[in-house]
């Protein structure tokens, strides 16, 4: 039986409580300086209060990620557990501050549960929020192995599947994969409000009522179609804590920002392109970067790792024989594209050396039979039934 | 009983039949240019094949948008049905084109069920795709009150909520709520592939082995959290529809993708001062930036409708005392933001003259108590409850 402390119970931490209800093998006690959300967190069954004096094996700091470092060596100070973790979505910063703070390295194992929802909260919080999701470990160089071998226990004990990478590679990887979705999902949600709407001073429009009539006219949200919904769902993410991960994590988002914001500025280029007259090679070239951008997404959707029931369901396979030259796979995603299928996912099959290999495409099961007909059509080689 | 003829029978064609195959009051005949996607829709029980000459009351052209006029011209030539409509994603476009085909414009009214998916074909049709979704009437000026009616009944017996609006205020709308969200999960897909990877030519990379090697090395999509998968599902969209689609409505959507190009180009230069050593004000105005698009944001997705019965569960209301003030809704928003609480929803509750009114804030139920407490500290006036 492994004891754990939970410090900080909003949505992780008392979820952490809630998985591990059930395990048999942790026994959990909560502590939070908002005794409220202790309180909460502990009415929920994640958990006992924590006298404030009782050690343990393990300590989770599931705290913003500034206040990290901080608490793990305030914890460590009290000699509470063997082994300290954190949960922060960037790891570089908490390293450095845990190393300049002096503590004892070699117990602290970062951590941080790819695994999260718009709303936070005990009450927010879920028995399986981390049921097949990465939980990334980052050991510093420092870190024992006890220290690692304690924190992927906890990992594999929520249902997560625990992934040791370096900070560095973490914080870049995260910068792509959830904080650039994040400040994109909220520009996108922020221009649904009129420019100067939500900074309304006193005497510039008329009373309130007119102001949100105003916006009401403005922004037929009625017809919003069910795209919308999914990609501002991350825009409802608290300010507070969304900027601290953020600026954490600067250096390594805002390459990518700049990049987002370079794509669309180009494809605002095209399409003022196309809406106005233009000679018909302007047009054409403008077209055809519109398609590119539109089948790169499909390239870059096909990399993301949806869960295996949900995506292949009412889909089917369609494999492809290709022979073993550079650019083959984006041929036929862009093959795919012009026929109009949309592509869900793709496996390569490639035995290095060989000549040939197979690339399997999943696609809706009624797009199989036309995407077949358009790749013959097109001279790919389908994949002979066994 | 209604004799409807779907003609095309993708996604919304099919799913349209297999809505009406229920409700006693439709017969479905189906025709497509492709037999096998006819087929397809007939054997999933979405109508009957139709004989190529047989009269109906109304006939239904969902084909893409550059078909939709001259389909719509050519079956009216042949003096089918007393009703026409399309389900173009664009309306201005096919209203001007029907016009310069020389139509019968009182039978015409333009339709747009706000429903999809990302996938497409007759094999992704469901019978409950527009339940509970808006339909967009478009009528022209010359369009009959009979024609508007049949239109109105089609979208109501698919379970969907019919909104007349202009063709052009519809497609305003569209582009930001709809195409400006396509563009924006494709372009973050896009990221996800490095430049250059879906672009090899021959010789400038190894084998397609290191190609592909290389590209699951640079991005560690095992590291994604669930908002990447919400962000990038329109991603998978098929590229040569909406190439159609976004060209048709280019003139409204240049300046919503310019719009948002411009904020993640600000956000950019933000985080790269919060990067850089820069001086103390310099920081304090990059990151107030930061926080005032995220807060921005919450205004935005607020502004969003979600199906009730999901985002009311775990959910609870804060109902806040205003003054006839403009500017209270921002300030309201923000001070709920800087205690860390998202916001779901806004519920504004004012009586024009009166002098005070109610604003509710739709919030987790565990935030909703540490939110009261947070805005009574700032001076804001909680609802009397009754």
């Amino acid at each position: 039986m492994t004891d754990l402390l939970v410090i900080g119970t909003g949505l992780i931490g008392t979820s952490v409580g809630l998985a591990l209800r059930e395990s048999g093998e942790f026994r959990v006690l909560l502590h939070d300086s908002d005794s409220a959300a202790r309180d909460a967190a502990v009415a929920r069954g994640a958990g006992e209060p924590w006298d404030g004096h009782q050690a343990v094996d393990l300590v989770l700091a599931s705290v913003p990620p500034r206040a990290s470092a901080p608490v793990l060596r305030e914890v460590q100070s009290l000699k509470l557990a063997r082994t300290y973790t954190h949960v922060s979505s960037v790891q570089s910063q908490v390293q450095r501050e845990v190393e300049s703070l002096d503590c004892d390295l070699s117990s602290v194992v970062g951590g941080h549960p790819l695994a999260g929802r718009e709303s936070s909260g005990p009450g927010a919080a879920s028995g399986d929020l981390f049921v097949g999701r990465p939980w990334a470990l980052c050991p510093s160089i420092a870190s024992s192995a006890q220290a690692l071998e304690d924190v992927r226990a906890l990992a594999l004990a929520c249902g997560a599947t625990p992934l040791v990478v370096g900070a560095q590679e973490h914080d870049e990887a995260v910068a792509l994969l959830s904080h650039l979705p994040q400040v994109a999902s909220s520009a996108l949600a922020a221009l649904l409000v009129p420019a100067g709407a939500d900074q309304g001073a006193p005497g510039d429009q008329g009373d309130q009522g007119d102001q949100l009539g105003a916006q009401s006219r403005r922004i037929r949200t009625e017809l919003s179609g069910t795209g919308l919904v999914d990609t501002t769902r991350l825009a409802a993410s608290a300010p507070a804590l969304w900027t601290e991960i953020l600026v954490a994590n600067a250096a390594q988002l805002a390459p990518d920002v700049r990049a987002l914001a370079g794509l669309l500025s180009g494809l605002a280029g095209d399409l003022e392109c196309l809406a106005a007259p233009s000679d018909p090679q302007e047009r054409a070239q403008a077209l055809a970067a519109v398609t590119a951008l539109l089948v790169r997404g499909n390239h870059g959707r096909a990399l993301v790792p949806v869960k295996r029931g949900v995506r292949d369901e009412g889909f089917a396979r369609v494999g492809v024989e290709v022979d073993d030259r550079p650019g083959r796979l984006a041929a036929l995603l862009t093959a795919a594209g012009e026929a109009g299928v949309n592509v869900e996912d793709v496996r390569v099959d490639h035995v290095p050396g060989r000549p040939r290999g197979v690339i399997e495409l999943l696609v809706a099961t009624a797009a199989a039979t036309p995407l077949e007909a358009a790749l013959r059509e097109r001279g790919w080689a389908l994949r002979q039934s066994d």
